[in-house]
This record gives C-alpha cells, structure tokens and sequence, in this order.
C-alpha cells in the first residue's frame, strides 16, 4: 500500500449540508425523488465539485451518473465506489448523499494527492435506488449489471402518469454535453459507504459495520378489482367493495406474515383507492408489499403464502398479485470485508460486522464484481424520515475508511490476483 | 290550477347531453366537482338559456346559482326549485344536472306562456351537493338554511389545499357583474327532481317516485397516527404502523356495522396513506366514513359504536374520530307529495312512493318551507358512475310532473293557506 489518502472531513460535512438543502423539506428533511427538477439539481452541485477536482462527468442510457478521475491504465476495470442522490417523498439527508459524497470525498483526496491511481477511479450515483417515485427502485443498478431490461424500466409511470423514459429524456437533455457511456462495463471491484437505517450500530456504540450481506427481499403489487357504487343506495349484500376487501387482506397479511419471527420485516406503504370519494364503494385499491428476511428459506416460504392470503380474502371481488423485486440474501467479498475492517483498526475506530436489512445497490453489483459495503451508524436507527442524523464525525470516520481501501485499490497493480 | 305548462321534452334532453359534454370523461361520465372550471363552465352554459328566457341570474355568499323568473308579488317568498350542476371525480351526466334542468325548462315553459306568476319562481343550483372535492357535501343548501357557518365553509380544503373560500372567490370574480342576493331569503316551497340512484323505480316498472323522505346519514373522518419507519429495519414489534392500524379497524367495522340488518348502508369511501411510499412504514392515514340507516334509532345506534370499534383497534397507534354530517331522516311535505301524486296520474305515468336512500339538497330546505322531491328511475340503480343512465321518457315524464306541481303553486294566491 502507499501512503495514506487522507480526506478532507470539514469540507465533506460542508458539502453534504449544502446537498441536502436542494429538495430541503421545512422539517428538515429531502424530498429529491428519483429524476426530479430537485435531482437534476443534485447533479449540477455534485458535477461542479468533480470537475474542480479534475473529474469527467459522464451519464449512460439508465440516467447513472459517473465523475471519473484517470488511470495510468485506462482499458483496466475501474475501481468504481458511490451510492444514490434519490431520497425518499419525506427522507433524510444521509441516506444515499452520504455514500455519494463519501465517495466523491475520498476520490478528490486521492487526486490532490497527485500520483495517478493504477486504472481508473469512478464515483457513481446510481438512478432511482429509493423506488418510491418509480417502482421498484435500484432500477440505475439494474440496468447497469445487466438484471433488468431497459425497455421494462422506461416503460414504469409514476402516480402522475410521467413514464421512466420521459424523466430519463429529460434528465439527459439536462445535461446536452455530457458523453454517454455504453449501459454497463467491467468494474474491478465496488465500494459503498451508507448510514445502516437501524438500530445496531448505535446500541453497540460502534462507529464502523463491516456489512457481510444484505437480506433478502421480496416485493409485490396487488390489485384488487370491485365495483362502484352509490353509498347512500347500493344494499351491503350486492356491495363488491374493493376497500373492504383490501382491509380484510391487509389484516390477514400483518397477522400471519408480520408474525412469523422477531426477523421478519412485512409492510403495506403504499395504498391507492379508487375513486377515493367519501360517498362512492370503492370499485379498486391498488397495495404495494415489502417482504424482507435475513434467511432465504423463511422468505421464499413467506412470499408464497401472500397470494393465497389474497385470494382467501378478497371475494366478492377479484385480486391479481404481481410479483416485483426477488433479491435473495447476497454476502459480500471476503478480502474487501477484511480490509475495512484492518482500515478501521488501524485508524482507531469500533468496528462490527452487521447484516443490512435494508436494500442498497452493492447487492447488483456484488453479482459482477467483488464488492462491499461500509456503514456508520444514524441516530435511533431512523432512517427514510425526515429528522434522519448521522454525526459529523462518524461520516468523517467512514470516509476515512472508505479512502483507506480505496487506496489500496487504486494503487494495485492487479485486484483479481 | 290555470292552464297547465307544458315543457318541451326535446329542448330539455338536448340541454341535458349539452351540459354533460362539460366535463366529460372518456368513458361517458362527468368529472366536474364543486367550484372547478368545469362548473364554472356550467355554470356559463346554464345562465345562457337562462337569459334567452328573460330570466335574472343572481348568487350569493356561498355560491348558490339563482335564476329569477319574475312575478306579479316581488315581495312574497318565491318558488324555489333545482338540484346542484357539481358532480363526483366519476359522477355521470344526470346525477344533479337532471334536476336543475328539468327545472329551468319547467321555468322556461312558464315564461313562455307569457302569464306572469303570482310570485318569483326561482331555479337553483346548489354548491357543493356532492362533497367529493370539499367535505362535506351540501354546503350551499346548509349555508343558504343556516345551518352551517360560512366560515367554516370557507375554511374546508381540497385535497390540493385549495380553500373552498378562495374557490368561491374566483366563482364569484368569472361572473363580476352578477347581482348577489343576501344568503339565505324566504321561501315558498322547493321542489327537486333527482335520479333515483337505486333500483326500486326500475324494478317496478315505475316513472315517478313521489318521495316520503330522505334516510338519515352520519358521516366521520378518522385519522390515525402512528410512526414513520424504514421498511427493511424496523422490527415488526417496535413499529407504530398506521396502515395495520387502519386495515383492523376497516374490517372490524365493516364486520360489525355493516351486518347490522338489510337497510344499514356501511362505506369507507376515501383513504389517504402518508407518506405513501412502498419502503416506509405508514405513519398516518386518515379515512371517510358514511353511515345511512332509513331508522333514527337503528342510525343512532350505529353511529355511536364507530369511535370504540377504531379505539379498540388503534393500538399502538393513536385515532381520532371526527363527526362530519349528522342528518337524520326526514319526511318531506304531503300536501306537495299529494301533488306529485296526482300530476302523475292526470299525466299517465305510473307513480310509487319511496324513501330517499341518499342525501340531497331538499333535506334542509325542508327546514324552512315545504318540500318535496320527485325520483326518477335510473338503470340498473347505478349512480355515482360513469355510465349513469337515465332514459330521456322518464326525464321528460320528471320534468312534466314538476312543470304542472310547479303551475299549480305559481297561480295560487297563497301557498302557505
């Protein structure tokens, strides 16, 4: 290993208050959803500080956006470490921007140390992690490890009708002068720096989790189909109302799914009914389900099961339940684990391995490359909330790991030995 | 009685289809809501048939729509008769719009006999009958009896914040010339015509019902708060999720209140879901409730256990329950029912008797004069649908009766006698 990269943890911290104040909600959180006028305004911010720094920006077909410092050997597989700019309707300030800048932080202290990096070093911000706009997300990483079609991805509308293209379109019309790089290329190894979003890392007073994989995850969209009427007139029995329907569902599905261990993660966030007016029967009430569980058998037996409990529930009216996302538990490289865990101990910080709970892209790109993740802890495990926190000084500390096994990547002459 | 009025039953159809093209949705339906452009349109279409006639148009504080034909005895209190020109999001074309025009042709047909009536006759399109833009519904006729504050009618909001106050200012600001009445006058008698958004007409083979009353209604607002929450790392025991909340206590009441007998009517007609994302743990739902029973008691009853049922099911959640309308049944004039009556049978039309299943304007203006209401039937009982269908015999058959009931009260010295 060379020397040391050292960051700059006042300017990061800097940086990502002035980030977090484009999409800033008055309770002092973001609301910057996938591909919106509050995101392109992201890029802007993050491209302007890449290119003082001497980075190129570049962007692909999936609205992925690349700052890329030069290698001595540009054909190499780059390094390539980030996470997503996207927040959720009512997010925080550090999930994603935190990974982003991180990433950002230690890439600009590698370059102003002046040595050029074996193969090129890339900052990434992955498109529509969040999926809260466009549903599911992690469409950016997707496309890019090749798992989903683009087609399919620019087909999704969001609730206004606007389709995934069309934001794509004009994202990149945003941008008219910057290259485009082919969808997916070879990276030599992926690094992600994120806020856990739970409780565990605080409890054990540790500042650094080395993540060992994530859990898996299932999602669903179901549809149930009734019919409208006048609710001053139309008799109970000859009622076939959708809401009533979705009600015994939902209750059903929290009262076998949501109790089957203390592991198990089961939630209905999103609900739309329609016609959604006081004095009509609901005649349609579309749900989204988010099924996650460390254990892949518990899962695929729990995600079996929600169909049926649909279905038990739903007459007099009809439910179709369409199956989204189906990400088993992943595990991380070993070697890159093991060196995050030898960078925080050697610049002194706690360390502990810990399983994510959440969803994060390195789970797509641990498919084509060795990959990792770092997390820091947030306050009270609150995350994809408004009053969100992570310390100042536990972003710096991830940072600092961060660039530690950055550099010694970046100075390799080969990962894959 | 003088000669009777009779209307023009082609001029009245095509009137009907001509204002049904304002806010016409693609699958034959009407979408024009309370104090929208599209009524505002209405609104322009309405007074343009009306001034050919000589009528006067007029409004006043709450946005009620008058149109005058003047009488011999300005000073006695007028004829009042007409329905409301707002419809639901997916309403169709004769739900309120049937009333108001088989008025204003009942009217039109009496100005054209050129015998000037004993006193005003007066055609009236409510505000806000529907209450699916606004709740809740019926604020121009409860405004106009005194039964609601103006205030707190200005105060309500849509769903886009919009305040009913500041779409009643720009209503009043696209008509700056029209003359405003003080709200609220004396009245001699109201009649309305109304589909029968239910199928006892049609199953009986029947023209005209003359209506005993309206049944009682209760309608809630219920809003359940719990905790915001990532949807991968909270754990199940530690989550405060409004939407399992909501989805118990939807089911509990539909079980229990909507079982009660044959005659309850139970509809949990609109939800709202914050933040309303597919990876969070809802935090907040707030939901309709509308109760109607044809049995004070029986509505009593019902209504008094819906604050338990959602407390009871709440935990760990917190639930408020707000009573919005609190109408119960009434029973409309029987000297006008007695009119009703016999105009159908001198006209020929086979006439039933029938309770209102639903709500309407009449409701309170039976408060402060005599009222009445006449039904006509609509297929299959659909209403509060796209595909809403009266046939125009039975329109004409509607009007026709109104048109004589009206003829009799405009040439008698004194109604109240």
């Amino acid at each position: 290993m060379t020397s040391l990269p050292l960051i700059n943890a006042d300017r990061l911290w800097a940086r990502l208050m002035a980030l977090a104040e484009i999409g800033a909600t008055p309770a002092g959180g973001v609301n910057r959803q996938a591909l919106s006028d509050g995101e392109i305004a992201a890029w802007r911010r993050v491209i302007g500080w890449a290119l003082e720094a001497g980075l190129t920006p570049s962007t692909d077909a999936a609205g992925n956006l690349f700052l890329t410092l030069a290698g001595r050997d540009r054909a190499a597989p780059p390094l390539l470490l980030g996470s997503h700019l996207d927040s959720q309707p009512t997010g925080g300030k550090f999930d994603g921007a935190a990974g982003v800048m991180a990433a950002l932080e230690a890439v600009v202290s590698l370059a102003e140390q002046g040595e050029k990096p074996a193969r090129d070093v890339v900052v990434v911000a992955w498109m529509n992690e969040e999926g809260s706009r466009f549903a599911p997300g992690m469409m950016g990483s997707e496309a890019f490890t090749g798992e989903r079609d683009m087609d399919a991805i620019r087909a999704a509308r969001d609730a206004d009708g606007i389709s995934v293209g069309e934001a794509l379109d004009r994202l990149h019309q945003a941008f008219p002068d910057m290259p485009h790089r082919p969808l997916g290329f070879a990276v030599g190894a992926y690094l992600e720096l994120h806020i856990e979003q739970g409780p565990l890392l605080e409890a054990a007073a540790c500042t650094i989790g080395v993540v060992t994989g994530i859990q898996g995850k299932k999602t669903f969209q179901v549809v149930v189909e009734g019919a409208e009427g006048h609710a001053g007139t139309l008799a109970q029995l000859e009622r076939r109302d959708a809401l009533a329907a979705f009600a015994r569902m939902a209750t059903a599905l929290h009262t076998e799914i949501g109790t089957i261990d203390a592991d198990i993660k089961f939630t209905i966030g999103r609900v739309t009914v329609s016609p959604n007016a006081p004095s009509v029967v609901p005649s349609r009430v579309s749900f989204s389900i988010d099924l996650r569980h460390p254990d892949n058998a518990v899962l695929d037996a729990a995600g079996a099961r929600i169909k049926a409990l649909c279905e038990e529930n739903a007459s007099p009216c009809a439910v179709t339940v369409t199956p989204l996302v189906d990400a088993p538990s992943n595990a991380f490289d070993e070697r890159l684990r093991a060196s995050i865990a030898q960078a925080a101990r050697e610049q002194g910080h706690s360390a502990m391995t810990i399983l994510s709970a959440a969803g994060h892209d390195a789970r797509h790109l641990a498919k084509i490359c060795p990959a990792a993740m770092i997390f820091i802890p947030c306050r009270d495990g609150a995350s994809h909330v408004e009053h969100e926190w992570a310390e100042p000084d536990h972003v710096a500390a991830g940072a600092s790991v961060l660039a530690q096994v950055l550099g010694g990547l970046a100075f390799a002459p080969a990962i894959e030995a």
